[in-house]
């Protein structure tokens, strides 16, 4: 596939992350504005309520000028297809229609988290993070779990901790037993982490008892978006067992503020890799059920002049794809929502350079990693900055998110005295 | 604490569940209307929309219109206190404001899902459910957790598929895997359980970021349901570990159609037990933490004539407080919103008559109980009717939740074929 080019310059350079064949949707706001739904090209932002005011776009119901794109979503597959149609109908190269009453640069919009999560799934997808952490967690010889070939894992998070690229996180206090420790202490996490990975949202419900195949799974998709799954590892080594991570991922989950759709990222599937032990047929998937897409993390220390990539991975790096994530989380019958998002779990490739966590990155802390200011890290320190971002590569042009950024902030005392 | 007379005499009987002193609050429609607000006295059910309309009640807002408590949860404890003042003078024996047009008979109400679920997290609070579960899942060495007797563990659930009493639950299909089986297996629960539990209504949302004491926290509860988070236990055991119940729990969770006003409970509260080890002071509450609610599990097989209690209990026999649970939840940063509901853990007392679920009342299976009809269960089989009932007993009356009841019905075959 090659770039569509579009009448919005910036949008045909090969290192814009929206070109034409891009479009994704995010809620913005200018100063003294109400939030209300955009795509991006290139370094512009296109306001889609004033192109939806007049009709020159149409989902079939006025959609746009919510602050979040549930109501879009709501719309279904059919109109997410026609407003995609429209805008690459307007925005080519010499369409006559005028568009700059609908037009400003993207450097003045504030970004929105750009749905309402309904409720927050994660999963554990990649078998080289499950065997890293399960290695360092639990021992070698009980690194992988034994459903974990069978069963695309996942656990209920907190949706209202998720929030928009660009957020500040506050480092939790919580419950932290070192393996030494009689007992545990009440404090400041000391192993701060993030997790990369992607979101995939649900854009069309299912009733509650009606489980859905893969297939059908994969056309509730709406799109995806960049997720890091903030970590505490000392207050999650602690309270995981036995019903999995509570406090240790409660405190922020941060999103990219561009939902890039399924449409988008069409040219780009790439088959799961090879089955290591059959899936029961539920599981089964027609479709190639990943993407190639590029991923990698910054981290920036406070006062440095620039970041250090300490990670390249790619979302192909996953045992199982999001729809089969989707269907196993309705086979027993949950009803899922629109807005439901769906972490894919931390992605990790085989060599140590493109691990997702730090957890891994620096062997839980036994091998810190150095930056290019010559520092070390095992874990996040207060100010630290971490960027990820994410792009199929087509030939020419990329589909990109953006990037998915938040800084750790201090602790602050609980209202029961010093922590 | 004595009886407050009633001029609807219906709530002045002992056995009532809904006495002057209760007034919880509750969502029904009749034939032809919209569902909206209700309290109940006695057999009458009371529209507080009506009483809300000419204001005869005022929570200084409309509110009582609503298809959910969610509007007048938002008002506040004030509001709260104010209303539940307006009522009791209202209903009060003698009392001279006309009441006719408000009132129905309760048998012709169709009752609602109370209140929007914002997330729904389940605790872990019984030391004899953790002890009994743990000694059937990991063994007797390792029942306790080691983390126990210090965290109030929970895990996030699944908000969508919290119900009212009375909706049906299908049995789930999913992976099984005995331990004596090779590989896992797809088909319908073999082994499906209740849990009897109590859940906790967050009133006042806190932002994220910001940690609370438990005195704080036991002031943004607006009130309590019965609830019964029903189980697979063969779906659970496979999947669990490392990342905790997913599937599991996902086909249902049933509440009482009524909320239970914190304040209708004050009279019966009762400390927790004993601790035995120290708690880390974020944890610690000044009020004595839980109540005196006396609570019993009917089953009523498909066709008989009436059900068996199985299982005897008490609210008191928890180890952690729903505050302390509430503060725990918060205490990294998440943020806690209207709506959210925080399930106790299943309530299992000493003896064995006394124990929440049907796996700790059989044993595993192991020890079959038998009905007042002859028969004899392990788990749930379809066609059986659960009811839970719960009430605080006061002198010559009572504070009753009325019925938490839902049916087994069987497991529908998937869209991939049978099961």
């Amino acid at each position: 596939m090659t770039l569509l080019k579009s009448r919005v310059e910036s949008a045909n350079t090969p290192d814009t992350d929206f070109p034409l064949n891009n479009l994704p949707f995010g809620i913005f706001s200018t100063e003294g504005t109400a939030p209300r739904a955009a795509t991006v090209l290139g370094d512009r932002i296109v306001d889609l309520a004033v192109l939806e005011a007049d009709g020159r776009i149409d989902a079939g119901a006025p959609v746009f000028a919510a602050g979040e794109l549930n109501p879009f979503m709501e719309r279904g597959p059919a109109a997410w297809a026609a407003v995609r149609a429209q805008l690459q109908a307007l925005f080519a190269e010499g369409a006559p229609t005028p568009v700059d009453d609908a037009l400003s640069p993207l450097a003045i919009a504030r970004m929105h988290l750009p749905f309402r999560v309904a409720e927050y799934t994660d999963f554990y997808a990649s078998k080289r993070h499950a065997m890293n952490v399960g290695t360092m967690f639990r021992g070698a010889e009980n690194a992988l779990p034994p459903n974990w070939l069978h069963i695309p894992i996942g656990y209920n998070g907190r949706a209202s901790s998720v929030v928009v690229s660009g957020t500040d996180i506050l480092r939790p206090n919580g419950q932290r037993k070192g393996p030494d420790e009689e007992v545990p202490s009440f404090g400041p996490s000391r192993r701060m982490d993030i997790e990369l990975e992607m979101g995939a949202i649900v854009g069309v419900p299912t009733p509650m008892g009606k489980p859905i195949t893969v297939d059908e799974a994969e056309e509730l998709i709406f799109g995806y978006v960049l997720l890091n799954d903030w970590s505490s590892r000392d207050i999650q080594a602690w309270e995981y067992a036995p019903l999995g991570p509570f406090q240790g991922k409660a405190f922020g989950t941060s999103i990219s503020p561009w939902v890039v759709t399924r449409a988008a990222l069409e040219p780009f599937r790439v088959p799961v890799p090879p089955r290591e032990k059959p899936l029961l047929p539920y599981l089964d998937q027609t479709l190639p059920g990943l993407y190639d897409i590029a991923l990698e993390v910054g981290l920036q220390p406070e006062g440095a002049a620039a970041e250090t990539i300490v990670s390249r991975t790619n979302y192909r790096n996953l045992y199982y794809s999001a729809a089969q994530q989707l269907a196993h989380h309705a086979v027993g019958g949950c009803g899922m929502r629109v807005g439901d998002l769906l972490g894919s779990g931390t992605i990790s490739g085989e060599e140590k350079g493109s691990f997702g966590s730090l957890l891994e990155l620096s062997w839980g802390g036994k091998e810190p990693i150095t930056l290019d200011t010559g520092e070390t890290r095992s874990f996040i320190e207060d100010g630290d900055r971490l960027t990820l971002r994410g792009a199929a590569l087509g030939e020419g042009f990329r589909v990109g998110f953006g990037a998915c950024t938040g800084r750790i902030l201090p602790a602050v005392p609980g209202p029961w005295g010093d922590a």
